[in-house]
């Protein structure tokens, strides 16, 4: 477990002066990772790290040769146009570049002048999906979540016997992770509304948002050989934003025996951003179980896990109508929520992910799944929040939204805040919905 | 649908003596493709195709020249180590370079000298996994099996609803595949005994086969434009033999709601043979429904899925035993059967996977499915063979198995005979069980 050191000190501050303003996402003690390019995409591809308003370029940090030993490695494999030779070296590599840009991008480093030219506006850049993701699982780890999509799907059964023994996971789509800024058309699949004889093809009625994080596996393990729990978040490289849009519909009908399918892999979106667990360390919180509650089984369970294993990471979802846009109005915030409510941690999904032999490669994304608080306003999905689309959400303008229409764009936001710590944000992962295609 | 062309016809012999003997899998009428090097690695991977006993190194075909156009095009993209770029080409070029090499093997071709230096005995050559595989997607294509395995899980509901209408399937792990030869470690879990009051770690006691094909996706399609029955073949590069390893005692507590998950990611075996539909043509078989079951949805459908959507591939499952090996005893056959049962063809897999948008790329691998046929004996998995490990199999020398136990080795066959047609064989697909780790 990452323990705070000089790179989270609050009052340290950078010559870049955007990374002191308030709200800043991207303060120096943030420093995440993604993939950029120039807008327009002149040149290729490659690692940048975040500081308020611009991007350290790796590459060109790399070609420069600002840093040596660790440092200077981890740059040297941010040049290539995917994180996965980064995330392979470790989190030490990581670290060690962390701390390194930390120190030269503080007022007074000697490196500035060298490091000013390793820096592009964010505004004039454009993001790929952070790795390249071998294998996307998608776990299910928010108990509210569970227990308000159960109630739907199965009223008599809502929460499985296997539910609070087992960190529930199942592999998802790789092919169609996009980063934010995504747009993809409404799907078609297989319909069968209550009461209808058979099935039909059609369009989604009952498109929907999933809030939750990524989180990408660095260094890897060999087939064959579990991670124990003091060990999995050595194979963690960071966390982003994640929306695993669902057509609710497709999925009721489909689901049975073998988990969604058709219902999630048309489009999943991650944010560009790839925040470390190192800079998340001053958000660290109990993992605490209601005492009533099942305790995990030794090998989802350490000293460390229960002391510390969760994140007190806040979320929110935004919606954004073209009604909205037209009327340059801000969109309406329709969920606010913490990680902290999860019910098994990433330590816990790494370890059970594993218990198996199942190898982990640099560059792997799970999803945490929905992330639901306890409260129904902390509902991470258009089905809970509206309790299956019986109960419409009022929206600023006298619109109404049960699932999501056409032209709707939704925006995940994250963002970690207190008392004597620098603010660690997320930035956001949005993606908006076109209209299905014409069946032929 | 590939239509007969003169690379099938039954009468042509290659001067590699060995594609004439009988029982041979790979005359020239098949000329599967694989990923190979010599023994003990000193040079790379790269593709080759067989004939007879040898390999056709298409790197050396490549670096000589031997081919112009289409084939030539196609032999370059064999140089490299996966089949990812010959398999993204599309069909056509794999016909072309099919073609050449079909022409130039022959008996009387004045490129034998030439072609000759291209050959590695199969004997000197060891295997990798075809391809990179970006998204494994396992179906349910034998209703059999699932009436069969639904009835050990579900006793009350073994076919669900969905079954005769959806082609079920779900995402798989692709980190775990590896090619025959493959030995793994018994998974560890999580296990709940029936009666037991809670689960506990432990190692699976009810470790299973699942006799499959595995279907390699050639050209892919863009995210949000799905591909119609009518061009759905052209996107299939070919088949092999897959075997989905699977613990059925930490299935049948983890795979609710969501579908199997640790219960199979720990290990899938693939043969290192691709054989392509155009080999398969002559044993094309009519896609029958019976009448008093629902047709297929339209987007499901197309006459030639009718007249010959489905293959006549015979399979079959060897139990070797470490007793029978140290007896020098050949191994037991413990199922026969033929993929013509399937309910669901190559072509409505892939219709179906893309209705909803969902992006193929080339290398994709799609499993069948455990392919058990009507008749007990014709069942691809010891669950079902044992009628859920109550009825063991009996074996020569006197063993007996219900599930499989450490050392065992299993090799699954496929091939396609009938008169008037050259045989198009698979070779195997072998995979040995290694005990458990010990638990920490």
């Amino acid at each position: 477990m990452t323990a705070l050191n000089e790179t989270h000190d609050p009052k340290l501050r950078s010559w870049v002066a955007s990374a002191q303003a308030p709200g800043c996402d991207f303060p120096l003690q943030n420093l995440p990772f993604a993939v950029f390019r120039r807008k327009g995409g002149v040149d290729g591809f490659r690692a940048g790290v975040a500081i308020g308003d611009q991007i350290v370029d790796l590459a060109a940090v790399a070609r420069a040769g600002l840093f040596t030993g660790a440092a200077g490695e981890a740059a040297q494999a941010g040049a290539q146009d995917k994180l996965n030779a980064l995330m392979a070296l470790g989190q030490a590599a990581a670290s060690a570049l962390r701390l390194a840009l930390s120190r030269a991008l503080r007022e007074g480093s000697q490196q500035q002048q060298a490091l000013q030219a390793c820096l592009l506006p964010q505004a004039e850049a454009e993001y790929d999906v952070p790795a390249r993701i071998g294998d996307y699982t998608d776990f299910y780890t928010s108990i509210h979540h569970a227990s308000n999509i159960g109630r739907q799907f199965r009223p008599d059964n809502p929460l499985l016997p296997n539910y609070q023994w087992v960190p529930i996971g199942y592999h998802g789509r790789a092919s169609s992770i996009r980063v934010s800024g995504q747009s993809f058309v409404r799907p078609c699949g297989q319909l069968k509304p209550p009461g209808a004889e058979q099935p039909q093809l059609g369009a989604s009625k009952r498109l929907d948002i999933e809030l939750e994080l990524g989180i990408f596996v660095g260094a890897g393990n060999p087939l064959g050989e579990p991670i124990p729990m003091a060990e999995a978040e050595d194979h963690v490289f960071g966390i982003c934003l994640l929306n695993d849009w669902s057509a609710r519909d497709i999925q009721a009908w489909e689901y049975q025996p073998l988990g969604p399918f058709l219902a999630k892999n048309f489009a999943t979106t991650v944010s560009p951003w790839v925040v470390t667990l190192e800079a998340l360390a001053p958000y660290r919180v109990a993992f605490e179980r209601p005492a009533s509650d099942p305790q995990p089984l030794p090998y989802l369970d350490s000293p460390d896990n229960r002391a510390a294993g969760a994140f007190d990471i806040q979320l929110q979802v935004e919606l954004q109508t073209p009604r909205m846009r037209e009327a340059s109005q801000p969109g309406a915030s329709i969920c606010r929520t913490s990680y902290r409510h999860a019910y098994w941690t990433v330590a816990q999904m790494v370890a059970h992910h594993t218990v198996n032999g199942c190898n982990l490669q640099p560059g792997d994304l799970f999803g945490s799944g929905t992330l639901s608080g306890p409260t129904m306003d902390q509902a991470g999905a258009l089905i809970e929040l509206t309790e299956g689309g019986k109960k419409p959400l009022q929206l600023p303008g006298g619109e109404q939204r049960t699932f999501l229409e056409d032209g709707d764009t939704v925006v995940l936001r994250g963002w970690c805040e207190r008392e004597g710590a620098a603010r660690i944000g997320f930035g956001e992962c949005a993606g908006t919905v076109l209209p299905a295609r014409a069946m032929s």
